[in-house]
This record gives C-alpha cells, sequence and structure tokens, in this order.
C-alpha cells in the first residue's frame, strides 16, 4: 500500500503518550489503530456528523468491518503525529476510511491504514443504508476524489 | 477473507475482560489484534522460540510490517474466546502469520487476522535472513501447509 | 499497607498478557488497577450480583471514588496471578473493597489495593443507598470480617 | 484529600481520546493513573531530567511504589484536561509526586493523585540514593513547598 497523500484534506494531531510504547521500546502495534481512529472521529466531526462516544445510541450503530493496517517506520515517545484521514468509498449501507500517519514535522510516514464501516441497527443484527445526506456532506467535503457509486 | 479452520493446529485461549469492553459495549475493535498477538506468541513458544518480552533483544527483533483483520461479531465481557494461529508462508526475513478467533464452546466466527512479520537487526534498520532452524520447525509443525519458496 | 491474607475468602486467575508489558519490562502500574477490578467483578459475581458490562443501567451505577495501591514486586509476561478479594466495610451509599494481588504459584506479593465505591442514580449526580439485600450478602459470605455499622 | 491547587508550578495538557472511554461512558479509572504519568514526565522533562522512555536504563530505574486517586467527576470524550503537577517530598532514595487533574477551561476538578517513586538499581532490587543535584533542581524549582528533611 502506498496512499496518495495528496487526496487527503483532513489532518489531526497526536502526541505520543509514554503509556502507549510498548516492551520493545516503541508504539504498539495494536495503538496505531487507536490513532486512526482519532482522526476518523475528527473527520466525522469536522463534517458535522457527531459520534456520539459514551453515549446510548438509539438510531443505528456504525461497526467497524476491516481495518488493514502498514507499519512503515516505529513512532516514538514524544513524537507529535499527524493523521491524514479521508473517506475514499461509499457503498449502500458501508465506507472506507483510507489514513495516513506520519511525523508532524518531517513528514516521515509510519503506517497507513484502510478501514470499511457498516451501518447497522441498534440490535446490530442487520444493516441500514446510509442516507443522502450522509453522501452528499462527504461528497462536497471530498469532491470527486471519493466513489459513490450511482443507484441502480 | 474466510480461513479454512481445518488447517489450523494450535489455539490458545483468552477470556475478555472487563477493561477490554468500549462505549459501544463490545470489545474495542483495536484490541482484537491484542488477542491475535497473544495466540502468535503461545505459537511461537510451542515451537521452541521464546520471546522474551520484557528483556533486551541483543540478536535481533521481530516487528510487525502489515497487519489486516476482518470482524465477524463482536465479542462481549466474559466470553471465552479460542485463538487458532498457523504460520501460512516463510519468505527469506519476513513471515505470515494467520489467526481466527472464535467463541471457545459455540465456534462462532469473531474475527480473522493476517500479519507480516519481519525480522530485522537491533537497530530495525536492515533485514536479517530467517535461519534454517525456523524454517524446520514450522515445517515439521505445519507440515505441508506452510509456503516455503526453495532458495534459488 | 499489609493485608492479612487470612481475611480474603474469593480469589480468581489472571495470566499476564504481552501486550500489558511496557517499556520498562514489567507490567505497567495502571494495569494492576484493571486487574484488582477483575478480581472485583468475580467477586460480585459470585454473590450474584450481576455487573452488566456493556448494558445500559437503568437503575444505578457504581463509580469508584478513590483507588490506593501498593506495589510491592513487578509482575512479568506470562506469569499467572491471583486476585484475592474481600469487601472490608459497607456503609450508607458508599463500600470499600480490599485485594491482594500475588504470584498464583510461589505467593510472592506483587501489589494491594484498597478501593471505595460509591452508589449514585443513572445520572451520576446524586448518592443512591446501599439496599439490606446487598448488606445481607455480604455479610453471610464475609462473616464477622466485614465492617457494618447499625443503622443509627 | 483535597490538594491546594496553588502550590502547583507545572501543568501540561491532555486531550481526551475515544479508545480511553469505558462501557460506563466515562474515562475509565485506571486511564486516569496514566494522565498523571503524563504530568510527571513532563515535570521531569521540565527540570532537565530525561526520562528516556523505550531505551535500556543502565544506571537506574525509577519505579513507582504507591499510588492514591480520588476521582471528584469524572473526564469525557474530546474534554481538554490539565494536570497539575508538583513533588512535595523528597526523601533519601524515594520522593512524592502530587498531581490534580481538572477541565483546562472551567478548572471543575476531576481527579487528585499522590504517587511515591523510588529509584533502584537496574536490576530492580537494592534502592540507590538521590544524588544532590536532583534536590537542588527540584527545590530551586518548587521553593519552600517541597520538603527535604535536612540529611542526619
Amino acid at each position: 500500500m502506498k496512499s496518495d497523500r495528496a487526496l487527503f484534506k483532513h489532518s489531526s494531531r497526536i502526541t505520543v503518550r509514554n503509556y502507549e510504547i510498548d516492551w520493545q521500546g516503541i508504539v504498539h502495534n495494536a495503538i496505531y489503530l487507536c490513532y486512526f481512529e482519532v482522526g476518523r472521529i475528527s473527520y466525522l466531526e469536522n463534517l458535522g456528523i457527531m459520534v456520539n462516544i459514551g453515549s446510548i445510541q438509539t438510531d443505528f450503530r456504525i461497526v467497524v468491518v476491516r481495518n488493514e493496517i502498514d507499519y512503515w517506520t516505529p513512532a516514538r515517545f514524544g513524537e507529535e503525529l499527524q493523521v491524514l484521514t479521508r473517506i475514499s468509498r461509499i457503498r449502500n449501507s458501508s465506507f472506507t476510511f483510507e489514513g495516513i500517519l506520519e511525523d508532524a514535522t518531517t513528514r516521515r510516514r509510519v503506517a497507513e491504514n484502510v478501514s470499511v464501516h457498516a451501518l447497522l441497527d441498534p440490535s446490530g443484527c442487520s444493516s441500514v443504508p446510509l442516507d443522502d445526506a450522509f453522501r452528499k456532506r462527504v461528497r462536497d467535503f471530498e469532491g470527486p476524489n471519493v466513489e459513490i457509486p450511482s443507484p441502480e
């Protein structure tokens, strides 16, 4: 994987905290998933889509159905990282995020992520279609770079 | 992804702990990576390859270069999980693990993982070739299911 | 602090997982709090008091108001630990847990914990009195070792 | 516990991240320990004492021997917190940190912490006396508020 940095319009910042360093002296490989999640939530909030973390969701829930991460170089304690985030594709009831994690100063690439998310009903049993307002907000923000198949 | 369960010969057990449950009431998506790692370390120990967690590695370090996870169904508090682990491929200085996470009783599939690992020198700068003893141990355990290209 | 081991009637087991090891090669100091919590939830379940982790609590919530931990010796990767747990005191709307964490085989003491818990209404704003059924269950299990002041 | 805010001269900032929210919708009680640790490391760095997180310590190690936390009000997702940190006492081979965690805007108190740290040799077996340079740096920064018993 080698994501094209020029496609990303949203970024957020994270500083590596001491308790995220593992016994190898670098950020633990699972923590990067958390960093990309920070970027996604910031992205959605920027679009006006609030993720009510800590509250009961009564209408639907968004779940992660797939994650891919490529680790380029390890992040270290105190490093200031930049998470670049974009939605690259929207389907009927799922969508795809891409992320790049890099050193905020040197832009050294730390990791890349592709994640797929599905919309489910509150019971988590059946999928819920994404509404047109969501498609429009993402299209308005991303422009032609987001792939949204026309309804058949 | 839909890994063939019959190919796996190693399993280990994990019980979901309360602090691994996130604000959605299910195991956080990054925690599954940790569970698969528990399986991999158990697998290596079973092969007689000790991972000196917490000690200084003077000869080489194993790093994760890629992770793929498919989430099938969420795991919940107190659930006893089984992690199935196998090495599916060995290259010159990297190898691939596959994992299946399932409910230990019902075998309901929770998640699947493919991870790629590289052997680096202690500085983390250059790759180190895997030795033949490692190849032989994995071959002896996995039989013909592990893909090991012949040296050219 | 030096808790009297003989006072404890409930124990549960935990094996240290690799991702709980920090950059010093030992279990991170915050993780022990999680281990003691595992013991407390097991204790309550053993008394027939289910903590609905991951579900919405509609009647009350239990919150931690104070934690004290003494660290005796570090726990290491793969070590099997035993958590001893008891309720030492019940007040009107709060109660106190004590915990001992030790190596399950050698009984080497790892850490001790005293935690105070309060019962709040679902909004988290005002305290809720503990009911007599709770007092009775704890008294029946702990016998005279639990301090329960008589109502005035 | 009710620490006197006026005694604190060092502060650092932390924003609550989504994956630190537990199933009750608030920051998990063990995470606050990590936040206070962020404050302590920042404090030491400000004094010119580098904590080589992720590196091998060859001369000594600092370990936590006791932690006390009082939880005042829960922190929530996205909240910007301020950690106030001071060293309140230095003994021969141990010292005491105090911390206050508060909302960075409203100064609503979230939690308080007292932690005791010991200096050990690299094996972790015997205590190492704190040197006078450390005492002097802390005295210069804290002034008369830090308690340093005269050598007998």
